[in-house]
């Protein structure tokens, strides 16, 4: 943090920045009483102010500073004047970059993630489970509560993530968030610049990021661009008026995303989509306003820089204007070309979520800069194809037809494909804890096109209802707490089952890891027959056949019918079983059971 | 038909042709014993024969020739020579296009479709019932047998049709369809230049369009292009080795649409798809053919150059050769560019449908040219919002929803939406027999975007049971039989129900007419609160305020929230109850009611 050395400044952000960004300014947002009497002044042989903004709040200043490459690191004293008397002064601290920053690969189809919630995985830390002047205080036993979870605890089971065989990390996020209530989802911040306390401090948030990666695991900032909650200091003194969407008169969101693309919808439902906020005590934020524009954008590029991310996940994606997601989106992805951001767009219609891929030509010329997006069609199919829905029957034609809907997207392989996450029922019970159907749908997980990504716990065939239950959905992680009956780190009093499971995702993601044509390989598939669905990926002279037999009744499959592919007889390794078998005329297949064959 | 002078050629198709079309040529196929053994010649100032092919099969010829514009209508012998020597001649007739037809206005948005089927709709020539080697005989109380109705049975109740306020008359095929059984519906044709003799001959159908033309109602024909009955005359004698799909082995076609655009689609289904047979006594056609291809293409610029028709609708649209589809469908738009064709692709999947549409840009880049294509997606949703299903209540929203995909579209407005039609359970019965809910359905179909179709009789609550029953959905129209107990032409003995929807699809339709804003005005909705939807249709000055409310309670509806129309008290006409109403800042609006307002 900048040190201060004058009362009447209160706050500068952000506080550091670092030489050599491609966009060489950065915009400080200064809080202060009156502050906006006041005129900055630098002597710097490299870095100028550009300019100099205020707001209607006369506490705000804005000021554009240039940076150019060849400036050294160290510290920029900024001096307040006025009427030419020095009043006081801030430090500003100008960074190097890590070697190759701007060139860091984000997550890609060769990647699995593992999403958690920090509050609910592990305590690593129980010294700061309370902390002054934060009223929302430990208790485990109220489901909203906050349990104790903390960044020391995702640090100490890297271990664990990594021989599952994932590769990305995806803790919901971990910003301040002063609520009173329900402070330990993490989506309300209080301080964009500052990591909740309660789960450590920034500087420990850096160092689990960089032990993450000597393990070969990346991390994933979940971005909420907005919302804030209504207890971000912002919220005592707004920047300016129109800072925040419906600022005098409370409405909530409809929720109906496809008003975005809709050329028939109403205005005021747009607005009301846009601008409307999703609960009382998340007040939405404004982006038209170019300050808290460039403060979002800013804001996302300190974090991938300081953090040293592999990406980034958006809540609630379209929830915000959609101009300013276009330019944050541009303004990140120009910055780091080889990252990834993945968009949370919760809509079932693929072309509500292809609208916001990059590549896509949309019919309003509307250009996005995400490379990825999460697969809410696939997801849903996951779960109808095996267990029905929707007034129908489990049906493997399900997946076919949301896989075949892929000529909608710009970049299929880029989409993030997933069981579930921190809003949906737990995908055991969702499957009606049908061991045979879950396998089944972490076969396909690890085989189909796209990013996977698992919930923690579904490898331990953790519960919910299977109503939306936020407080059971996202259970504690037995093993994470001091004296847990259960301990799923070490394995102790697991049931035959869980530890089946556990083995199943290890497996399978282990193998996943290495296997080049599941990364990038084409993806052929055939038209489910008898509920039993069949496709390949294959890359150069990789091939690997994926069995998905829905059906009750194990099944003879006439391998003639994949004479495409499967030119002449193959040896295979079937990879779950890793047992060896020929592929002549007909394979037998059993009742609810996945096959994945390495062909040879 | 062509004079045939000698034995040896049995047919010529087509026997004639017009001068001045834009493409000046046309390919004759010359049937006959050996006839690839003889030479064609003409000797004319104008006509040329631009080349002769021959097939594999020696009984076929097929003549390109050349009809420059300055072109005299009359006869053009072609001789027929073997070793110079002349073996026979058959007469073409060479004829003159009325005026403007190049240029005639298609079906629009300004129409309104009634779709009947011929055999089912009145019986108005009882002397054509049966003929002489039509082995398919009268049977009226065999569901799937002929009923009798015919082209003069159409005729003798245009005016009818004219009072309901429909403009256009589409009947099911005409052709000729000697199939032993099931040959009513006339999906087999067995001659694709001659009306069924149980219809009527060429000439009744000319006569019976040129009618209907003088009442203000086109003529759409029913165009099958992907395959023929077995008893087609083709089937004797194949014109080549290629004429048909899957020529030696029956397979059935799998009817995954998706196949065609889904990049991930084995090779196997996709042929499976587009090439595999409806049924048995349905040979599928090879449209790859040239000679095929262009047989068909000249048989529909025929049909609309002969019976003088107002469009074409093409049944299992994307079962045939893609790649001819795109041919077809260009060819028959540059002859007639302000003509509509509406294809169906029995999809609720819109991305399917719109990728068919004249205008989309495609991810393949494959380039359709077909104006229209049927809304199945709208057709869903008019049921699904009214009754429910897919495990659903009923909700207004569904039928937003679809709407709001309207971006998806090269040309939303150009859809032909339904309530049903002759494979579709009967709406009245969908709806379960509920009239105030069908009145709904009817308002919808009014007032939403698109060309509204109806099926014959639903204007008088014809039934079905709700699953597939095609004897029973195409039943016998009352009044259209001689001694018929009920006569829904002129009134007798319907019931007030019947007599009642009689009355609002005549006076929905009749208005709809002369409604300007309903033709070609901007759609603007508002999502659907309490079951209740309101949209808007404005052009110009003119905006109509339709209110559907699905809700089983009469609601106040706050008007305040469509501000953005309603800027101002307004007066305004409520065309269904022809009552005059000011509207305020309340409307009341009865328990599963519409209203259709005229602003003024």
């Amino acid at each position: 943090m900048a040190q201060q050395t004058n009362d009447q400044i209160q706050r500068i952000e952000p506080a550091s920045w670092w030489i050599g960004m491609k966009n060489p300014e950065v915009q400080l947002m200064v809080h202060g009483k009156n502050i906006a009497e006041l005129s900055p002044q630098i002597q710097h042989p490299s870095v100028s102010i550009k300019q100099v903004h205020r707001s209607d709040n006369p506490n705000y200043l804005f000021i554009d500073l240039n940076i150019t490459s060849s400036t050294k690191p160290g510290v920029l004293v900024i001096n307040f004047l006025h009427a030419q008397k020095a009043m006081g002064s801030i430090d500003f601290h100008l960074q190097t970059r890590r070697t190759n920053s701007a060139q860091r690969a984000g997550f890609s189809p060769r990647d699995a993630i593992y999403l958690l919630m920090p509050d609910r995985f592990a305590n690593g830390d129980k010294g700061n489970d309370n902390q002054k002047n934060y009223t929302d205080r430990l208790a485990r036993d109220v489901p909203g509560g906050r349990h104790g979870g903390d960044i020391q605890g995702m640090r100490q089971h890297l271990d664990y993530i990594a021989k599952l065989g994932f590769t990305m990390l995806w803790p919901t996020p971990l910003m301040e968030n002063a609520q009173a209530i329900n402070s330990y989802h993490g989506y309300a911040a209080s301080d964009f610049y500052r990591i909740d306390p309660r789960f450590g401090s920034n500087v420990d948030y850096q160092q689990f990021v960089k032990e993450a990666k000597s393990k070969n695991i990346g991390v994933i900032q979940d971005v909420v661009l907005n919302h804030i909650g209504s207890q971000h200091w912002w919220m005592q003194d707004l920047p300016s008026k129109d800072w925040l969407n419906f600022p005098l008169q409370y409405t909530e969101t409809n929720h109906i995303r496809s008003t975005l693309q809709d050329t028939h919808a109403a205005q005021i439902d747009k607005q009301k989509f846009a601008d409307g906020w999703f609960v009382k005590t998340m007040p939405d934020l404004n982006q038209r306003n170019p300050f808290l524009a460039k403060y979002l954008i800013q804001n996302s590029l300190w974090w991938i820089e300081f953090a040293d991310l592999s990406g980034l996940r958006t809540d609630t994606y379209s929830y915000s204007d959609k101009d300013f997601l276009a330019r944050w989106s541009q303004a990140v992805m120009e910055e780091y070309p080889n990252l990834n951001i993945v968009g949370e767009e919760w809509s079932m219609n693929p072309n509500i979520v292809a609208y916001w891929q990059r590549g896509k030509q949309n019919h309003d010329g509307y250009r996005s800069f995400v490379p990825s997006l999460m697969d809410f069609s696939v997801y849903q199919a996951l779960h109808a194809s095996l267990v029905g829905g929707y007034g129908k029957d489990a049906d493997m034609m399900t997946m076919y037809e949301a896989i075949a809907n892929d000529f909608i997207y710009a970049d299929p392989d880029n989409l993030t494909i997933f069981e579930g996450n921190h809003d949906t029922p737990r995908i055991f019970s969702a499957l009606n804890e049908d061991i045979a159907l879950n396998r089944l749908a972490f076969a396909m997980l690890a085989t189909l096109r796209g990013i996977p990504q698992m919930f923690y716990g579904a490898e331990i065939l953790m519960t919910s209802p299977k109503q939306r239950d936020d407080g059971k959905v996202r259970g504690d992680f037995p093993g994470g707490w001091e004296g847990d009956h259960v301990n799923a780190f070490t394995g102790k009093n697991l049931s035959v089952a869980q530890q089946e499971m556990q083995n199943f995702v290890t497996r399978l993601f282990n193998w996943r890891k290495s296997t080049t044509a599941i990364h990038q390989g084409k993806l052929l598939h055939f038209i489910p027959e008898n509920n039993c669905y069949v496709y390949f990926r294959i890359h150069d002279k990789q091939k690997i056949m994926i069995i998905i037999n829905r059906n009750e009744k194990s099944l003879q499959l006439d391998l003639t019918r994949f004479n495409e592919v499967l030119q002449k007889p193959h040896q295979a390794r079937e990879i779950i079983s890793n047992q060896n078998l020929v592929l002549e005329k007909m394979l037998k297949v059993d009742a609810k059971t996945a096959m994945i064959l390495e062909l040879h």
